[in-house]
């Protein structure tokens, strides 16, 4: 079959029409190639637009193409896409009836049906793997309800926390990443399909059936912009960049957190390795690509503006160079999903270490100041100041939170503001120890534990 | 006031003072500052937290501030940020008891508060905008509904349109850019106040009530991911680069059409240019700037993802180095977006060279081959092959479509299938006429007046 | 052959073997690890640091491996990479022994020796077609010096041009591109071989040596920097990424050209194609399609670029997913840039309808009012107002340039001068004939034949 | 002075006028502009092409406006940009002999020739402040010779490495940014001063004489190209872009080493903040800042190259926006280069602590399987598995490096090998030394003090 035949005498260079050629990266829509010439066939036969014997023909050879697979497609690079070869495969079949399955589509048309039925089905995968990721970190988190950590700001120690409630930051960022996907599944759940080349055409085509037939909830309204727009492509690939983005930040974590002066996790051996020359490594390697990988979908989503940047409507061939980029996006996404996924899952907590650092280095100041407001009605900018002093003095004294006591704190207090400040040993003692100041901190969205399982109990609502 | 006094000797350099001060960009959340401190204050008023007339002190200070405008605050890069300069202001007025304010609150916080409630009115105000811009779309649409129009695909005439069906294409092109700011909306409308650093506080504090004083419709459910998150800007920055696609598409389509081989449309006077050594020049400069000025929200948001990129949690001070450029993007958008709605408004169109152009190169060819396919039951692949025949031996002969009858028709026929069509001059003579082409494609999002009509409705309905 | 079996346990998970996995890539490097086995290897044994015997079973072990190519590796991906894969092919072969070939070295300073030998070979054929380019320009141009072309600003007429004078353009572009990879070579072409892991070796090896023997010009004087450096990588991708937009500039006017409004060109058969719909299309696919492929090196460098910002040194694993997008710059520009080379090599001038345009729009206006300058000693500013009023007139009386004469301009200039300008009728016709008009611009760098006769010899000589 | 009185009635809108203006940004080429006025005009006198005394009268108002600086031009945006209104003022005062100075000029060649002269001054001065830089690493390398560091791969530790060789791998990246600039130095360093509005001009002027009295090395060698390209933006750009990057991996670095954890440096109070609610808290703001800020350019670049992506010759308005985000890179990074200057050079190492982690956790392994290749003639492979054995067996019984002797290494061995090696406790203990570990890789680029120092030497000699 071959389209130039009746308009042009010489024949596209090896080399033009390999660098042409959407074959390799059309495989991927083979799938809802097939859908969308049948459901096209279906309504066409269906109006009487096309003879209903070719119609039947047409149908019996797609479905003998379904059962046979891809590999029943001659996928030569001198076919310039998969819609020829389909389409060559079925002239072989059935003869030049074949050319009926064509009346009132183009590849216009029919190409970002195909995208847009592919990537619903991505998406909807993709959101699925983020609700299990949800569910396995909603598990982690009830097992450490208790399990003291540091919280950092600036990577300094900021204040005592619990595992369990870092790891519902964690679950928080993936809902809305979650969120993002199935808004813009709205706007890939749309039909294109009877645009034609650009203008629909003269034949009464049933837009609404053939939408129907493929799934789709709506009509694009407008034929120009149905074979146009690829903003939906652009946003889902922003999409899986911001999954990427919160991704590379758990990696980014559980790098610094495995290293020797952190020791506040391992990560298991099936996601380790070691050195080809430092027999004593165990590094994490896997953590490290998932953070590099998380820029893959940022490259892609740039290429993919840059294209769309400054080309008038409506099809132009510079659109076909977007949706490799798409797929890359898509899949490298996932597989860091899935890696992520499986590597918190396998963490080991170093809970004797991760207690040891909620204690180590003043994290409690702010609930010390907190107190002094509290007990003795004192401004916080006042008490700040006393518990900066108290802070700076401990360290050039070399003193850890767990020395000091109502005394030390007085001395401070006189020095910044001449009063004492007679909070007790014992409100100073409650104050610094880690455990309860954790548990003092119940206010939604909190570490305490009860928060936490409220937090929980939303997530759950969600998921469900 | 010193927030270094307790901790600190020495002082910060005045370079890096410089460096890190955010006060420039500040100014943009002065507002939503005195709007979060006084929800703030009213919160931990009403719920005893701090003592009544401390807390009416500060309210009325702020009040005092509001009236007075920014201009009241030392704005010194000494100071960080505005926070400190609101409280420093705050501090001179009523004394140590301005201290109460920060009692339960971090800058942490109160900044991507600021920023939430700073951006929500953003959205709202660029949504109204571009519902206008339809508004305006949608009425020049009524107006051209007969307005013959050439249709490209690969900027090569492909079918006759109206310039009303193109331009709802624009119209369907803006509601989902619309749209997908209405979607983000709801992940800019979640509050993050009562975090405080990134634990939220030891003292019962409504984070409801300060929610439902700002207006936000959430409360969001980790302290951690509070402070954390900045997808919220990622996302909105995404949408104004999407949006600046669609508006740089209009402009370098204004750009074509407004060349001497196109002329299609004149620019107004108002948004054009001479040359300051070609005198007979006429540029459409604002469009070549709005196109080029369409990619700064793309720089700023891969700015903004390499930020986030592989950073930890929780609260770094990178982030603060993320709110310029979203800015920065909101307000390139929204000049390209006045302009281009001012522009287009403003086009003239040469309707004489649109309908010349609409009948000037085959692209009723495609009709030919349709109505082939339909009288004659002729598979559409063998009437395109013939059609492609046709077109090849009159643009050989110097022929116009007009100039071609049923015997041309039969010639090529016969040298492509060895038969004749027999069409009859009368059906030729329709196939190839731009008008009765137009008006025969009546299918949903098709450009016949009739269906771009209730395209028209259907818009008006999303607007209303 | 396992690293892993000294130190770990656990077995790498395959999700995790496969992610981790660069073999897919590595074959790219397959002939440069072998080059650096062997001259490690040889200066190992030069050096008396690993048994001569040894030595020359590993050098005859890696001769038979180059015989064999690649695929007599075992590229199971669960060996890491290719250098263990090429280490168990090696042991395989002569056993233990094999395990000497690593002494000294690391697959840390093995990998960026390897990418960096593959990288000059690709600079320098890349290089090599760049210049065959620029000699098909140049020889285009040669027989193009007096085919009148219209120059565009603001794709708006500007003035009268040569299709030489726009050729030599290109040829100046290209010109920087490529001096642009002759300075990145010197970066590519250094040596961190024997930087080992990060921290070079306590055997006494032989740097100077191994960059020797595998055409390295220098050695890297650091050997941390020896293994965590990437900037050659990036600096590489920017020089292709400059390299795509030339050419995508190139293909932009191609398909602007070959438009029906403008057509002052038409490409070849061997790179447009038709459409499945309209027959009567022929459509600069390749053009479109090379514009939009130039965007690709940009996605991949600010993938680069990301992966780079914010990690520390030294070689963290994030590095590894650096190299694909190397190499998918690399080859999609050598793609572009063969394309583009062909397709322009094969374009058809329409001189007819250059000259025609070059006339058309009033584009030699601004010679008119330098003859004034010229002739009648008055500032530019006022010719040019003068000219202005001349081009307004003539647009409103629907005037061409060759209409006007000395008449029509003295009573143009008396409106806005109130003074006549008097050149003559000679003089009017011949500023405003734009073969003349090109003639007269023999300064440097202008559109003269002689001015272009001029850069072509200098391209020569940058060329020999 | 209306540029538009000869050829519009209308006015552009002020929307428009203010959208279209650069004014803002043509302030940072107000000395050029003068500058290249003068030069223009000079060569203009001298070649007899407009009268001297004009001339004279030109170059005496532009005296004059340099002495007062740019505060005597009117800058409102109703003027277009500074050429107009730079002429406006030369006009007011010597009335429209002004216009004399606009003869063979335009502001295309004009604005380029401006941003040149411009950013030339700026890559200067950046040359000269990164050599400063280096040179202050250079002496913080000599001081630290002998303090014991720790190098990381994978940020685990890998081997014992000196502070100064770490450092000395900062100085070998800054040395290539700096190498980049010059190399991109020499395409900023050409004139287009004459290429007038894109096809030079017909008179007779001098080109080379004007890029002489400017400083240029070059002439551009042709019209079109030398108005349209801005490739030397785009190439200062990623330049600036690459520096960044080096410039936030080593405040990356500075940010991990002064965790808690770490405790390796201590930032200088000049460089640090606390916290608003957390009193005990010294954070790293600077270097956070500073490497949130080294994606600016990033940003800045990908904008930039959007831009110019498919954009047609010659100049398109478009271009405009460039240089807004040429001149934010230079700045945004000139700044991080000074402040991240500033803090390495107040840096405190706490080299207690960098000893204590060099011996800390078998980074010196490397190092005992190197002895048993070196002494028993071990393949590497085999001498790195039983090490990893060694190091695997002594984290199982809770010993340290320093606690292994002869004994230990003979059971791993036997395990591994069924042999026992035999170093005896001598070479073991020097193996596992870190202090002799460094001192044994004098390698070219190796830590060994007696290499750094050659290396010191190597980027002396560049420095000067």
């Amino acid at each position: 079959m071959d389209l130039r035949a009746g308009r042009f005498d010489g024949q596209m260079s090896d080399d033009a029409a390999k660098f042409s050629s959407s074959i390799e990266f059309d495989k991927r829509i083979f799938d809802a190639d097939i859908k969308v010439n049948r459901a096209h066939t279906t309504m066409l036969t269906e109006e009487g637009i096309i003879p209903k014997e070719a119609g039947e023909k047409i149908l019996a050879a797609l479905d003998k193409l379904e059962d046979e697979g891809i590999d029943a497609l001659n996928l030569d690079p001198s076919f310039e896409d998969i819609h020829m070869a389909l389409e060559d495969y079925i002239t072989n079949l059935i003869g030049p009836e074949a050319g009926f399955m064509h009346t009132a589509k183009s590849r216009n048309d029919q190409v970002c049906t195909d995208i847009r039925l592919t990537l619903k089905d991505e998406i909807e995968n993709t959101i699925s793997n983020i609700k299990d990721f949800i569910t396995t970190i909603v598990n982690m988190a009830k097992e450490n309800l208790d399990t003291l950590f540091i919280a950092y700001t600036h990577l300094q120690h900021a204040q005592p926390n619990t595992f369990a409630h870092h790891l519902m930051a964690y679950a928080n960022e993936l809902r809305r990443d979650c969120e993002r996907f199935m808004d813009t599944y709205k706007r890939v759940d749309m039909s294109p399909l009877g645009s034609a080349a650009l203008a629909t055409t003269g034949f009464p085509i049933n837009r609404k059936r053939t939408a129907q037939l493929l799934g789709f909830s709506e009509v694009m309204d407008n034929s120009i912009d149905g074979v146009s727009s690829r903003d939906f492509i652009a946003e889902s690939v922003f999409d899986y960049a911001m999954l990427s983005t919160t991704l590379g930040k758990i990696a980014d974590e559980i790098v610094i957190w495995s290293s020797y002066e952190f020791r506040m996790v391992e990560c298991s051996n099936a996601y380790s390795s070691t050195s080809s020359i430092m027999p004593q490594k165990k590094n994490p390697d896997i953590a490290e690509l998932a953070r590099g990988k998380s820029t893959i979908a940022y490259g892609e989503l740039m290429t993919i503006m840059s294209i769309l940047k400054g080309i008038p409507h409506s099809y132009n061939r510079d659109l076909q160079e977007i949706t490799p980029h798409l797929w890359s996006a898509v899949d490298n996404t996932n597989d860091i999903l899935q890696i992520v996924h499986g590597m918190l899952a396998t963490l080991t907590i170093n809970k004797q270490r991760t207690a040891e650092l909620a204690g180590a280095n003043f994290a409690t100041a702010t609930e010390l100041a907190d107190v002094m407001v509290r007990e003795k009605n004192m401004p916080f900018r006042t008490a700040h100041n006393i518990v900066g002093r108290v802070v700076s003095d401990a360290i050039e004294q070399n003193l850890k939170a767990t020395d000091l006591d109502d005394e030390f704190i007085n001395k401070a207090a006189i020095e910044v503001t001449g009063k004492p400040v007679n909070l007790g040993d014992e409100l100073v003692k409650q104050a610094l120890d880690p455990a309860l100041n954790v548990k003092a901190r119940t206010v939604q969205g909190g570490p305490a534990p009860s928060a936490v399982k409220d937090a929980i109990k939303n997530m759950e609502n969600f998921l469900s």
